[in-house]
């Protein structure tokens, strides 16, 4: 099993995977309790740094991944992730483990509940194994998770322990969400690849109370990355009112896109000079493998939409903080103590709003979804960073000191895919430093499975930059 | 105050009112405790038979109450409700009282979190009194609450206990919620106005997991239905994503109508023969008020809108139980014998359906709303009974008998505007053998204050007919 704690290389970096395993699981070459003992294995090696786990359920793994291992010996598995085990983000309810959500308060929370998708994965014969740090309340104060390629680093947030138990090789896939930036940008620190569906399109069952978060999917490959997400949704389908996930029933085949718009964002400002460096020469890779770049100077829509997107961190973290702002005056109230001080800063910011302020923006959100959806004509997708570089020191917060603003990294490359509600699929084709540092792919809402398609040909076909 | 728990006649009945009261508050000649106290006489009274409440919290009703008698001493009252005494539905989390969702499964829930609706009421100066009997799960299974003018027979459901206390003046307003025709139904049944807004003009706060639930305002009469509606959306918005509830900040003045749709609906197979003749002499009525009506043989587009709701008790049925399908089966697990054998029927026939299944019916949803949305320009609103007749009697399940399949009324009239958006307004217009029986104004999505204006001009100016 591929560890590479110290360095990071995209040529030579081997992610755990599962769905090149099929043929061996049907002729009983290995067995699902066999891959879920190597997982235990890899978790023992590597968890007591990178600490992406909040809880495991080993008992209740190995007791589904021997049920999995029948139905294989008897030609009866329930879907190709039968076996599979897959880690989920503490924020998401599961029946046989507590749902802390990173937050003091909510310490003991045990609703004995599955969320929808988690009901969905069981339902496919997926091996659930254990909830994954979060930030608290799915915000940006951070876990004690580390990143798997240096633990003095972040391994990014929300979805912190999903990314770094993919990226230590300790289970080939997690369920993460996003609301700002918890998908992609940890996904990206990790090394691994990840979806951010269409808005509304994985069923997030008790989770709806914002309107920009999804659940996602991170893995090793691209491959198990979207079978994971075809069969939580052909199981419980999207959010109610949406149609749910659209795409084939297996990973769809690599597609060479004909035409990429390169999208700055306000992230421009924020790329490091090894990060932007890096990420132009993966733009002259892309070119070299026959893709037309259009940027914002190509064509006057473009340039709309960049000045659309030019305040999103602002705009969707505002959103946010005000759709959050119930839940979490409640947590206070009850608990004051246990809420973190990043967290009651946002409260006490969306408390400062009106309704009419609410109202003004999602009128820009929606400015902005209209502005992307014109540009839909003129290329295949969009290409930007998945983040401003590799993922930053963090080595805590210093008492007496002013909070540090981003703890988890920043947001700023991926708050327009969530504001937009444009699926988005991180790669793994950047390291700078011996560090990860990804390219996402964002495309028109409900094609999911295009950008995936895209993203297949392109980790086959561009080569990855070294940098 | 008045009680008329015998015969309801809509010329003469008293419904118990607030708005009229503010001179008085100003004043001094009453007082928010005065009032309360009122109100607590008249629960002594009627709650006996009534049973409209699950849980009263009269000491922090007397608190609230104080506080706000100072506010009006010191002519700083924080809104035009300050001091109303209202009565929220056991569906919505309230701080201070369970919230047990009239389901065995949920007995002693108590999350002590305030819904943002409620906490927005708090924040108005609303006196929150008690919590409201509602059917299990805002389902069908009825609970204790019986008619306030003749108990043999259902409030409706499930807003049943708020409805049943707003027509036995016990307060002069409730918190409804409607899923299919949960709030104008009951209102009907009992007597009350009620609106039921536009989706997500109203912040559901923590419950938001179905696509056509809203919450809304049972109320004696039609100036304290809006004022609560928008003192709680000036604090609190709409749900997540929604614009919110748009109109003015004290009730609208009377419009009268210049057209109206008179649509059929499936209801119309279902009126009672009293009811259909009552409603029609109401029509007689409506012109004579000089509003012209027009009928599904008098556009195409009427009937093609006719055509879209033929199916709309199935159509939104089946979308919602696929919505809730989660949710009650992790009840269900927990607790088998906790939730009646109606909410397992619907969840069985919940997990028949497939995504595919629900996307069909979500389209059949989009077509129906493009079909209202079509008829905007033909009249200012769609004129339709509230209910099929006047309440029907219930006296509880027979042990080793078939369940009733419909204990809290029908919700056929009532479908249709849950499935639209569309917001509506119930008027008690008519009465049929000593019992209310409505009829309710429906408009366009965010037409909330307008169809607000018509039913406060036709309230006044309408004959209302005694059959």
């Amino acid at each position: 099993m591929a560890t590479g704690d110290t360095k990071y290389d995209p040529r030579t970096f081997k992610a755990l995977t599962f769905h090149d395993q099929l043929a061996r699981l049907r002729e009983g070459a290995d067995t699902p309790r066999a891959y879920l003992e190597r997982c235990l294995e890899a978790i023992a090696a590597r968890e007591p740094v990178v600490k992406a786990f909040v809880a495991l359920n080993e008992a209740g793994a190995r007791a589904a991944a021997d049920a999995s291992t029948a139905r294989w010996k008897a030609g009866r598995q329930l879907s190709p992730i039968d076996g599979m085990p897959i880690a989920i983000k503490d924020l998401l309810e599961t029946q046989d483990m507590p749902t802390e959500m990173g937050c003091e308060a909510l310490k003991g929370n045990f609703p004995k509940r599955d969320n929808a998708a988690v009901w969905a994965l069981r339902e496919a014969g997926a091996v659930v194994l254990g909830k994954t740090v979060t930030a608290e309340l799915g915000g940006s104060h951070p876990g004690p998770t580390t990143n798997p390629f240096d633990p003095t680093r972040t391994p990014g947030g929300s979805s912190s322990g999903s990314a770094a138990a993919v990226g230590a090789c300790m289970v080939p896939t997690a369920i993460g969400t996003q609301v700002g930036g918890s998908i992609i940008r940890p996904a990206a620190y990790c090394g691994n690849v990840a979806l951010k569906p269409t808005q509304g399109a994985i069923n997030r069952g008790e989770r709806q109370a914002t309107s920009m978060s999804s659940h996602g999917v991170h893995a090793g490959c691209i491959e198990d990355m979207w079978q994971v997400a075809i069969e939580i949704a052909a199981r419980c389908g999207g959010d109610r009112g949406a149609p749910g996930l659209f795409g084939p029933s297996t990973p769809p085949a690599p597609v060479r896109p004909e035409r990429l718009i390169v999208l700055e964002t306000q992230g421009a400002a924020e790329l490091d000079t090894a990060g932007r460096a890096a990420f132009e020469s993966l733009l002259q890779n892309v070119e070299r493998a026959g893709i037309t770049l259009l940027r914002r100077g190509d064509h006057p829509w473009i340039e709309a939409l960049e000045r659309s997107l030019g305040d999103a961190a602002k705009v969707g973290g505002m959103i946010t903080a005000w759709e959050n702002r119930w839940s979490i005056r409640n947590l206070v109230n009850q608990n004051p103590s246990g809420v973190s001080a990043r967290a009651q800063a946002i409260l006490k910011s969306a408390e400062a709003m009106t309704p009419e302020d609410y109202r003004v923006l999602l009128m820009e959100r929606a400015v902005a979804q209209q502005r992307h959806a014109a540009v839909g004509p003129l290329a295949d997708a969009i290409i930007l960073p998945s983040c401003p570089g590799p993922a930053p020191v963090w080595s805590g917060d210093v008492p007496g000191q002013p909070l540090a603003p981003r703890p988890t990294g920043s947001s700023v490359f991926n708050m327009p895919s969530s504001m937009l509600f444009a699926p988005c699929v991180t790669m793994p084709l950047v390291s700078v430093g011996g560090l990860p540092m990804g390219a996402q792919l964002m495309g028109q809402q409900h094609h999911d499975a295009r950008m995936t398609a895209f993203a297949r040909w392109m980790l086959a076909s561009v080569a990855p930059v070294i940098a």
